[in-house]
């Protein structure tokens, strides 16, 4: 890394258990991303917090480039709470200060894939419009996991991100997604905060019918993690338990 | 694994280099995904022979449970050439007997996570319905790297498979997921065999609006690799070379 080699920007996967207990790095991430990963000196994250934990573990792994304190680590801007303004494009671009400059910048998120869902794309976004080359590296994500594990169709699928919580307009969007699963032939994907995991369970078996497949991935990768694939009907009659404090991915394909 | 341990179906990964040149295993997958390969007795695959080559390369990292010519290996059923007539589900049922006897059995495909775009998920489904524990095992999708390499919309964002291979539905198809994207706000990502990419791209900058954004993802984790994200505007400037040798996916989002 100097200011003669081209500076890019690395899209470095993160594990799955953010908010769970801490799973061996190992067992989800190849050893050439931690490696690469340790040898970065510049970092754009999601949450500086949960971006110094992945470090030490990284750095548990294969020693890091410097010592973890002279790491430049810079967080992603964020719109004002309660505002509805986008970040403005020049915050974006000053991230990329180092990737300019001739250096390996890492995007990070706190789970999985950086730029997926959450607010990296942005960066790089930035990235591609100031000519650096992105890379990402190999790494899990629970979207795809789930979809695998569901046995559903996964040559047709979408992830339409967070479902209303607003219990009429929750409902209107499942049947709405039901009926574009039903005529596309299209897997839809959705996740939920965890702690509304109990409450969304209850209102996907209230108003999906009976013959639509309902997947659900419920903390994959981890020892606690497990999958399970049903009809409406048969879940009625035995409820899952997703549990609070698990990140959980669902998916259904009408009957 | 023995007659009293609970059989299960394990999702194994794939490295993402399949008819190019191999990377080094240990650049993609998990040192705990690659020793679950190798403790595995029993598999169905999508190709033997590739999957043979697989467990060659786990075998590089960690010694194998057995000889690679006394572990079972099954392909999975197809429908026979040129029949529109699915496969029965007897024949998934069939390859489930492993698991049932108490071991574990791993899916694998010819890249990438299996039961995606595959037909692996007709497997997964059928374990479903046996009351088996399906588990997948972290890896990287092809789909979901190009995803977050593009920048493009990853809070919803849809897999739409192959495109039509004639040249008016193929326009007609790609003005479709245009629409569709631009009314929902959709990233729609597709893909095409490889030798076929050269044409595709040339149709791409044909028929889309030049503020329709399009991002390529080329051999990513190879050597060669590379991902970039412009508008068909600027593309039509310089028009991508996306080689007839490299597996490649395309994502657009409507301007």
């Amino acid at each position: 890394m100097n200011g003669t080699a081209p500076g890019r920007l690395l899209l470095v996967p993160n594990t799955l258990d953010h908010g769970a207990q801490a799973v061996a790095i190992e067992s989800v991430l190849a050893r050439g991303v931690i490696e690469q990963a340790a040898a970065l000196r510049h970092w754009a994250v999601e949450d500086a917090r949960s971006a110094r934990a992945f470090l030490k573990r990284v750095a548990a792994v294969t020693p890091l480039a410097a010592p973890l304190q002279e790491l430049s680590i810079v967080e992603l801007p964020r719109p004002r709470k309660g505002s509805r303004e986008e970040v403005a494009p020049a915050a974006w671009s000053a991230l990329l200060a180092p990737a300019l400059a001739g250096h390996a910048l890492g995007l990070l998120s706190e789970a999985g894939l950086p730029a997926v869902a959450d607010p990296g794309a942005n960066l790089v976004a930035a990235a591609h419009a100031a000519g650096l080359p992105v890379v990402p590296l190999a790494g899990p994500s629970a979207l795809l996991l789930a979809l695998a594990a569901s046995g559903l169709n996964g040559q047709s699928f979408a992830f339409v991100g967070y479902l209303p919580q607003e219990a009429d307009a929750r409902i209107r969007r499942l049947r709405e997604l039901e009926t574009l699963s039903r005529q596309q032939r299209q897997t839809q994907l959705f996740i939920e905060t965890p702690y509304r995991n109990p409450a969304l369970v209850t209102a996907l078996l209230a108003a999906l019918q009976p013959a639509t497949r309902l997947a659900i991935g419920c903390g994959l990768t981890l020892p606690q993690g497990w999958s399970g694939c049903r009809t409406v009907g048969a879940w009625r009659l035995e409820p899952p338990e997703v549990p609070e404090r698990l990140p959980a991915v669902y998916a259904l394909l009408a009957g």
